[in-house]
């Protein structure tokens, strides 16, 4: 998906964002905001939104001089996560379609994000997100693929929601490479968090090669194209994922929870809206 | 008031509203948004944000040949507004208490305003933005500084708001002078939009000598700051005009609505309130 003209106000409220959070002075704000401004007539419409993100948090870095400020926060949801881990296995394996329900799980997961302006409490969020239907669910066509698939390739999002990946891919029951970023953007998940969330006990674990904060298939690694390519059946979580993969002509599922006006329109859908929306043939 | 952090990433905002609302091309839209960003190292935090504003409405109205944007949307709002009049002028009058109905109706009118991201529909959110209770109301001390006042200076906010204020203006009773940007701004009402809305029957209309879509004092003509010393009563409306003279230490009464995080936390209430604030002694 190419980047459109909202992305750029966004572009300065994640680096706003980030900079908050960290409590940096007014003026290491104001310096990231102005270098960060300087940064957008470089930035071609025909890029990747998440290939961007890339290039200014490598930017907030140097500002800041902090290379991971998500990582105590990636440490607490995935803890949280681990803590709901065993109330919403039971729920899954007593449900009366337990995929369907881990699906509605896995997505529900997708909440977790600090790259976009929402906020979420996940033990209160997560029940209700639980329950919400999904606005576009082809859930007959992933029933098929999966019953046919040999090689399942999980493109995962972000640290905690890894939980939830992890409980839909042990109801899959299918041999999962699950993949990570490979380094620490955002509160996306690298192999270190898929390593907390229990993950490598499920799935083969395998970077992406790239440090971008969604699968931006020009920054992967030859590794990952072998997977890639191999892959019998694709499930791509969250937006960043969607952002890279949305124009490739291959089957991917995307899984993922609609959190700004600019996705919700490229889908067609509305704002807050989840989807479990096949692409391609194959 | 200061710029906030927030505020550069609602500069770019403001700018792409603009853009697409008068269908600028693709190329157009990426050029504004490339040239605003390139201003914002030149914005320091100690200006007032429709100070900034003013500038980069330049910007946008030299890169897209459209000196105006809101020509249009501000003719339409006066006259939907004008509509309503008849119906308000009765509701105001058979009210128990009718200055302060008038309060409550020119502070509905704020709905209107094209600087900020919000949507209204005059005609239905007006009823409901009439019931709603002050966040805050200096009603006591504005009803006593009225009883006295002999020269009220009124400084007005957006087009079409301006028959809201009318209705206030008559339920006075008193003599105001009406204060209008100098130039076209955003939807903010000139000298010609204060005359649609047939507020030179019921006050002195003045311009501010300044295009900036708020009272931005330095920006503010001598003829201005004669009335502004002169003035007994001053009533201030909008956001952008409390970003002006919010700092000013002598008595304003602010009515509007908070439609920004920045003025929310600068007032400290919640987004979506109404306001009669008293500022200042004398």
């Amino acid at each position: 998906m190419n980047t459109f003209p909202e992305c750029f106000p966004c572009f300065l409220s994640q680096a706003l964002r980030v900079a908050q959070m960290i409590d940096c002075t007014t003026d290491q704000v104001k310096r990231l905001l102005d270098e960060v401004a300087l940064m957008i007539p470089d930035i071609p419409l025909s890029r990747t939104p998440p290939h961007t993100a890339s290039l200014i948090y490598r930017k907030i870095a140097g500002i800041t001089g902090v290379a991971d400020p998500f990582a105590a926060v990636k440490k607490q949801c995935t803890e949280a996560a681990l803590r709901m881990y065993p109330r919403l296995r039971e729920k899954i394996a007593s449900a009366k379609d337990p995929l369907f329900t881990a699906l509605q799980t896995a997505v529900a997961g997708n909440i977790i994000d600090f790259g976009v302006e929402t906020h979420f409490d996940l033990e209160e969020d997560l029940d209700s997100m639980m329950n919400q239907q999904f606005t576009l669910c082809h859930y007959d066509d992933f029933k098929q693929e999966l019953a046919n698939a040999e090689r399942i390739l999980y493109i995962g999002d972000n640290a905690g929601e890894t939980v939830f990946d992890r409980l839909l891919i042990e109801t899959m029951a299918k041999p999962v490479t699950y993949v990570v970023r490979h380094e620490p953007i955002i509160n996306d998940a690298t192999l270190e968090d898929a390593r907390a969330a229990g993950l490598h006990g499920v799935a083969e674990l395998l970077s992406s090669g790239s440090p971008a904060p969604g699968n931006i298939l020009p920054l992967c690694s030859d590794e990952f194209f072998v997977h890639y390519r191999q892959a019998d059946l694709i499930i791509s979580k969250g937006q960043g994922n969607y952002e890279g993969l949305s124009e490739e002509d291959r089957s991917i599922f995307f899984l993922l929870k609609v959190k700004c006006k600019v996705i919700a329109r490229h889908i067609g859908i509305a704002e807050g809206s989840t989807i479990l929306k096949k692409q391609g043939k194959r």
